[in-house]
């Protein structure tokens, strides 16, 4: 299997260490192989080699912020850019990992649809295409027998897709609802040992979990944007951002989390998709709910089935190798069903 | 595909109802269809078409204890047993939902070697061939190309080794751990709301949770069959019941329910395995895990992995429909691999 990159931050390079440090294990235990023709960044430079570029030299150049010293190997280009790639490239599988648009799903869009376009089965880590144009994208997938898949938008690797999707296939899902944002869940815990909302805030960009501007996970749009990916994959809606009503975390108080302790109940973030729509609010959860005992940046969904009534899963929702992962598990999905 | 069921109790008839709703559904949205071609019962009679049975008229008789009243069309077969049905008949899979039976396996062991010398891809909600033989299964598959699944021997539906074994493949998983009883987890929970032991057993008994000998649930064995299941799948070893240490909840007072309570923890019966043994034993959990706050009937499991950390799993662990599901779920997966 052949793979292009877009993009060669954490997520790239997470995928890259697990596919370096696994190979001899994936190929014996798994049958599977997988070679990176292709990486395309913004700011490192881009690299092509039809036999597959050399993962240890990756990931030591990018450590120094450019692919110069990426050593030369005919019939290497350094310029080719993702459409080069794709048009002329001889790759099976485009990866998307370049930063997340929830605006315009772009450039990351117009990529997509142009492997697809070029028969390329397609993965995702970058939420803005499958938030923003999912139907369509599935729709032209379908069409050319090709595969999408989006593993690590929702919840990194931990594999909610994978349950939604294959495992849960013969039942009807009814509901989504979830914490999939793990900064401000990581505040929100914080503030119930007694720290303000300022300075769990801060401790959480420290740490590395908020961004410098955490407007977008505080304000609950990173959430509302795997609700979004929830609801047009689970339910087959069209909706879009509008659709959704959101509510952020910024005006729960420490006193409003001091409460809900004293009744025995705890605030969560929850995105909820259902097949009439979705909405991110923070709720007061009682402790029988499985959601509740969800910590710091862990993240948690619940699906409410026919069959199987409830089923939830938690685990990771960030991290370099936990989002890397989801792209081996999409690209060995992948293998198994073609 | 075209299945011979052995057994056609709660898990059988629960899969055949969900066939016979779903039937629609399943062939429109995943290109799914299955045939009954072979029913096995120990006590209604068997019967065998090869063009496949009636599922309505099947679930009509079965429920009047006799297969009597399964109207005739030649060419039905009445005297087949499931030997003559792998031998002589068409069939692609055995599902084995019989009752299990955890000191020898049989008869469903001898069945299942017999159905997989014959061809036949396997699926298991019996739990003892898993528990007992499943190496020399899982070699005999693999060597002639065939599949074997047993999705419903470990928290009913709830899809753990699909979890384990698919979405978690190119994960290491490196312990698993769970709430696999349902029954001991209900008298557990009821226990800490004031019910003595004795009591929460009677209900768990009235509710048809328990059987009347309880001593399989109470005293560990169930949980350490799930455990033995999960230890030989997930990591290859042979090990025997006779290799698990295994403590029920016999000894477990409603003074230590109360006294864990009073230190913010919950006993859970926990059953554990890791690539070198397993055990069954009560814990005491702290509230931050999050098996604790699985109350009622409700299993869960928590695999750790090398990639992701730990990943818990929270739903049904038993129930008509519930278990019925598993079986489904494993027959698309193969539909899927095949």
């Amino acid at each position: 299997m052949k793979l292009i990159l877009i993009g060669f931050g954490a997520v790239g390079q997470g995928f890259a260490e697990i596919l370096l440090e696994k190979c001899a294990d994936l190929s014996a235990r798994h049958q599977f192989s997988a070679d990176i023709v292709g990486v395309v960044t913004a700011s490192k430079g881009n690299l092509y080699h039809p036999d597959g570029l050399d993962i240890a030299h990756l990931l030591r150049t990018a450590a120094t912020g450019s692919f110069m010293d990426y050593p030369e190997s005919e019939p290497l280009r350094r310029d080719w850019d993702a459409s080069d790639m794709i048009r002329r490239g001889s790759a099976h599988v485009l990866l998307e990992a370049s930063p997340t648009n929830l605006q315009t799903g772009q450039p990351a869009l117009a990529t997509c649809h142009l492997a697809l376009d070029q028969g390329l089965h397609i993965v995702l880590a970058n939420k803005g295409p499958v938030a923003l144009d999912y139907a369509s994208l599935r729709e032209k997938a379908a069409a050319a027998g090709l595969h999408m898949r989006y593993e690590a938008t929702v919840m990194a690797g931990t594999p909610t897709m994978h349950l939604a999707e294959d495992a849960l296939a013969g039942c009807e899902i009814r509901s989504a609802r979830g914490i999939l944002n793990g900064t401000t869940n990581y505040i929100l815990t914080q503030m119930e040992s007694g720290m303000t909302y300022a300075e769990a805030l801060a401790q959480a960009q420290a740490l590395g979990y908020a961004e410098t501007d955490p407007a977008g996970d505080v304000e609950g749009w990173d959430a509302a944007g795997k609700g979004l990916i929830l609801a047009n994959a689970l339910f087959g809606s069209s909706l879009t951002m509008h659709d959704l009503d959101v509510t952020g975390i910024t005006d729960i108080s420490s006193r409003d989390v001091d409460q809900a302790r004293q009744s025995g109940q705890r605030y969560k973030l929850i995105a909820e998709a259902r097949p009439d729509g979705g909405a991110v609010s923070p709720q007061r959860l009682p402790l029988s709910d499985p959601l509740t005992s969800v910590g710091g940046s862990t993240n948690a969904i619940t699906l409410d089935t026919d069959l199987l009534g409830r089923v939830t899963l938690i685990g990771a929702g960030a991290g370099k190798l936990e989002t890397g992962y989801a792209l081996l598990a999409d690209l060995m999905a992948i293998q198994r069903a073609t």
